[in-house]
């Protein structure tokens, strides 16, 4: 039994709509990010523009952004991306009259919806459907994009999910801020977030030191990769995707201590790196990060035109606590594809790492090998279950 | 390596304030339910009381309470349950003058600590030990109490792991309100929680109905138990209780429909009732609600004296989404043995069943008997997987 | 100018659903309690009753309810009032076919929407109207009935405010439970709330012993009445109702420490008592309680049929800092005549008090007083401005 | 009796710890932005350093930076600022050894407290401190900085709150991102913020379309500054802020659409911009934005040494209305002069404006033009009030 990802049907071209509609109106841009007055705005909804007879469906989307005909083709961009002479696409209606037509049809009620999510919300379904999905999207060549914010990293379970989910081909690309994998690299050097343990949540002496003389010694070395294969780091998610060589967008904030030296500190720089990694995106998952997710959310296309023609969603999985945020961010895909959880991202690492790592069978050959309180006993057998899984991958 | 109980260093009866401390003053109670001014208030410390020249502690203790001398001994009872005659503690004081001690010292720092725990916590140390803990108290005659609100059984995987868990011998008492039972079984009886479908949230022809048509028709019955045997309820937490012959309280409050012929609708029997079950437990677990967590904090025993005369602390794990909520249980009990968990509940339950009920080999006894609706696809993949893990038991 | 309350349009009794309309169907009940199978369940909707070839609008509506035909009118009933011999309306359909019409088109959109607030939401608008309506209500003899957590009065400018209210005719009735009533009593007898000063938020010492010891005195003399009489409470909302003869209700829940004697222990009485209260209101604010939010949101009737024949709606404020909550109290209003404001109750009453209690030209005829943060000069400061209000009383 | 701040008591120099203290050692840096091993991590509790036999304290500081050693005084900066040839301070000790002190003594409880604030704590005390404080600092020639988030210029009272907040001097500056400042100029300039008219919520035809418009024009215009002195708005924050000279610094984010021309997009002039800001700063309000106040909580120093060399506290007020974020807040600045509330700033805009702006007979200079209460005036006066300030303008 094979999971389907759901269908887009395509307009009927015939249908009055488009048979009746204009062809698009463009003009030139003046002035480098500035698009002339009664620019046409994009939406997530896919959005078709009719030119020399075609209708074109750009590759692409985003919201809130502007088209530009290129070479006989759509391609959105960013305000602040447009140049001297780039040929916006003009006009505010939807209907065909000004060559644009919005399509809202394409997509059934299974991937459109208006959640309004709250806490009490059954997730079952949703878990069950971003199983399938993740299966289907690593065995299809699709393209996971995780998008995280610091408190990820806290975790001892949520960490080795992390990194497990990448080993086993379930992560290809993050988004991320300088927290995040500040607080991730302190981890595989000095054992600590924040300068607790992040086993025992025990503060260690000196410890508010920690991520600062990381960010420090990183920056010594001049980048991540170098303070890696210095041998500085035990373990963690970004030594992870840096042995696998995914990867990672890391964009600065000013909240940002350092910063390590991949964060980018020029945000237009930070947004053309993220758009790289989008625009492959078939699944995004946002973790507890109101601003990436968000950014995200807007950013990337919501639906991906694969290789034979065909039209998928990209589905967007949004989690964090506060329902706000996540109500937030299936406002900004426009409920296209949205699915939405209010949990600690914690448990819900962890969830997907036993429900997609342990397959029928081998599930847990060690017996579970908790029971670890005493300190040193936990380091012992840390290193244990970190040889085990080296193993696996030789 | 054997799991522990933190262990209680009873006090040093010769030390200065135990030797030099006075004995109780008792007055009698003279109008029901009301007591002598002046009276000790008990808090959930572990606190002594000299009489007759032994240091006397309590069975139970409670927070709010009164210490009444009963035969010699001290019993903690509520205000309202004061009757004419009962001899109660007098005094403020807690350093002996007034023959009370509250003695903090008996248990380190492992349990008695001041959390403010927030959604970043990390969670790892806290999971581990209380799956250590519930194998425990499980292998060891303990009594688990659940404390359930109505958002933990309108998931579908999180109903079938409550049940797994009683399955397993891992709950041996439910606390919770009218609207937790109604739902469940109006799952058991109609597939839906208020009207929507349980596994798909689909929400179905008139099913706003559904929740009053179980009440009525369980009312009509004239209880659970018969309602039950009469083959109406297919599956759910309520019904995997009463086949195993587990106990349960519903308290009522203003808010309920109904209600439920079992469900107290005085206070004072409600509390009494709880009562009895909590003077039995040795480790509560509350899940998503404020009113029911917050009572039991303050009316439970923290401590436990075992058969051996060895005091053990009774742990409470208050898991909700709002870190204001845990941090409310967690004052109740004085910081003594609480364990908070921001997260979803479904989650936790899922990550609990997930790791406690599937040690190598051994599955449950019983193969889960789900109920797979709508969505043909689903139910087929399902099928699948619930015939491999079927392979496995064999 | 006069502000108007919104138009509910009567129904074309001549349209066709109403023409066509077959009569009420009733059958009676067996055993008290307990509806006949396939009875009508009611909506907050305004619902017309087809019988005797008139259509009926019962007084009140309520959800979740029965309709009960008595003496050739409706009367909407909870289940568990249900008696022996009433006649339960029939049948689940809502389009006439039973006799039943829901009536969605008598409030326009300004009364009736599906908001999904959130704590960004403008909320100028929603004020303004605010003080519109209790302006009106005042002056047009409505019916304004507060619902309110406990933590309403841990603040000194809210507990004053809500006097003040009081005083100036902006409080028909209170719905509440135990612990507000006994943090309000508190801080009349004691100057605290849970121990801690309610102005300074200093704890006293031995402060935990104060809500219990004021429970207990209140208990000996057998009445809030009483033990206000007796001279043990200077200030507070509880206080100034009593003077005003303004009733309250408490109802009682599993978490009350004492209970105060007029605290309902019994559920089916709070709810009756409740009613009682509800059923002449036409304005309900709820303030930093989902219990009795909710609960009340179920329970009052959604319009008020006023002398001249007219039929208005109900407006129901609800407060609370969390989304959630609002959220869930407007879903049990069905979005009839509910305003929801996500912020802090404090705020919330303060701003009500200012732009009511102080209109233009005699704004602050008294200094600003504040600014006592010594204690001494503090308590002076407030007994002065007791005496000050206490006047202006006479 | 008059305000006054809080009393920094200086240490005594002869005492045991001072007396036998080293002096500094210092490092130079070998590269920009890194320092030397082992450097010294400034925190935010006021720190001396011992140099040349004196105890300087530096005029700044900040958390998480570096102590410089700079013509024979210490300046912090950041790891970012470091240059080729600064003298780090090194050693991790706090007790003198290293010549550096940490002086926790200096400010009393009032001024450093370890919160843990909730929703239920009452604001009183914490409200009438600020007014007091505000006004002090308004007559003394402080410097306050407001740190907003987005959600503030939503409402259309808030907005007029603020307005009236910066023309009565209680505003020196402010620190926000592009959302805030776009949907405050897209008020002005088409009456509405994400497309909703500020007063009545309603969304307007295409109003989607009205933030890209007004960044697009901003962004054509050149500057903000030219763009209002163009006419464009009519009234807002941004145009009193414009109008009055006072400064303020938008930086960017990954989430940002246009931006504004004035927006930093890049991170470390942000900063410097910022800190430019924070360096003159008496009293900081953030409200409704976390990555702003954390920022800023992190930068801005605890103290400031006034011109007759006392030593005063910084104070900050952080409003949210998540626990959570005012919590993270106290933090970052070890909980020093740190007061938190839990509201929607909506609120407390408005409950500032209303206790400061309306003193005795002297109401401020312009009438406020609000208390339009009934329904068409309110129409009629928001016109009136349009062309008044449009008047302005001119």
């Amino acid at each position: 039994m094979t999971f389907e990802l759901p269908k887009f049907t395509p307009p009927d071209f015939t249908s009055e709509k488009f048979a009746n509609a204009n062809e698009i109106h463009v003009e030139e841009v003046k002035k480098d990010g500035i698009a002339p007055s009664g620019f046409y705005l994009t939406r997530h909804m896919p959005t078709y523009y009719h030119y020399k007879d075609k209708w074109i469906l750009p590759e692409h989307n985003s919201q809130n952004c502007v088209a530009v005909l290129v070479d006989d083709t759509i391609v959105i961009k960013e305000l602040n991306d447009l140049v001297v002479g780039d040929k916006v696409v003009m006009g505010k209606e939807t209907d065909g009259t000004n060559g644009v037509v919005v399509y809202k049809e394409g997509f059934d009620e299974s991937v459109v919806s208006m959640p309004g999510r709250s806490v009490e919300t059954s997730f079952t379904d949703d878990y069950e459907y971003l199983f399938e999905l993740m299966r289907h999207e690593k065995e299809n060549g699709g393209y996971i994009v995780w998008v995280l914010g610091p408190s990820v990293v806290f975790d001892y379970d949520t960490r080795i999910g992390l990194s497990e989910l990448a080993e086993n081909g379930y992560v290809q690309a993050l988004l991320a801020g300088n927290a995040m994998a500040t607080h991730d690299l302190e981890g595989g050097y000095l054992d600590t977030a924040l300068g607790q343990n992040i086993y025992t949540q025990v503060s260690v002496p000196m410890g508010h030191y920690n991520h600062l003389d990381l960010l420090n010694e990183v920056r010594r070395t001049g980048s991540i990769d170098k303070f890696i294969a210095d041998g500085n780091v035990k373990d963690g998610f970004i030594k992870t995707l840096n042995r696998l060589d995914i990867p990672f967008v890391l964009a600065g904030s000013v909240r940002d201590d350092g910063p390590l030296p991949e964060v980018y500190g020029n945000m237009s720089e930070a947004l053309r790196a993220i758009k790289e990694q989008t625009d492959k995106a078939t699944l995004i998952i946002c973790l507890a990060t109101m601003l990436h997710s968000v950014s995200t959310a807007e950013l990337a296309s919501s639906y991906r035109i694969r290789e034979d023609g065909t039209v998928t969603p990209v589905f967007m999985y949004s989690i964090d606590v506060t329902e706000n945020v996540v109500n937030k961010v299936a406002q900004a895909r426009e409920y296209i594809g949205v699915k939405t959880l209010v949990t600690n991202v914690q448990d819900f690492v962890v969830n997907v790492q036993k429900s997609l790592l342990k397959p029928v069978g081998e599930l847990q050959a060690e017996p579970v090998e908790v029971n670890v309180h005493e300190y040193v006993e936990k380091n012992t057998a840390k290193e244990e279950s970190k040889s085990a899984s080296e193993l696996k991958i030789k």
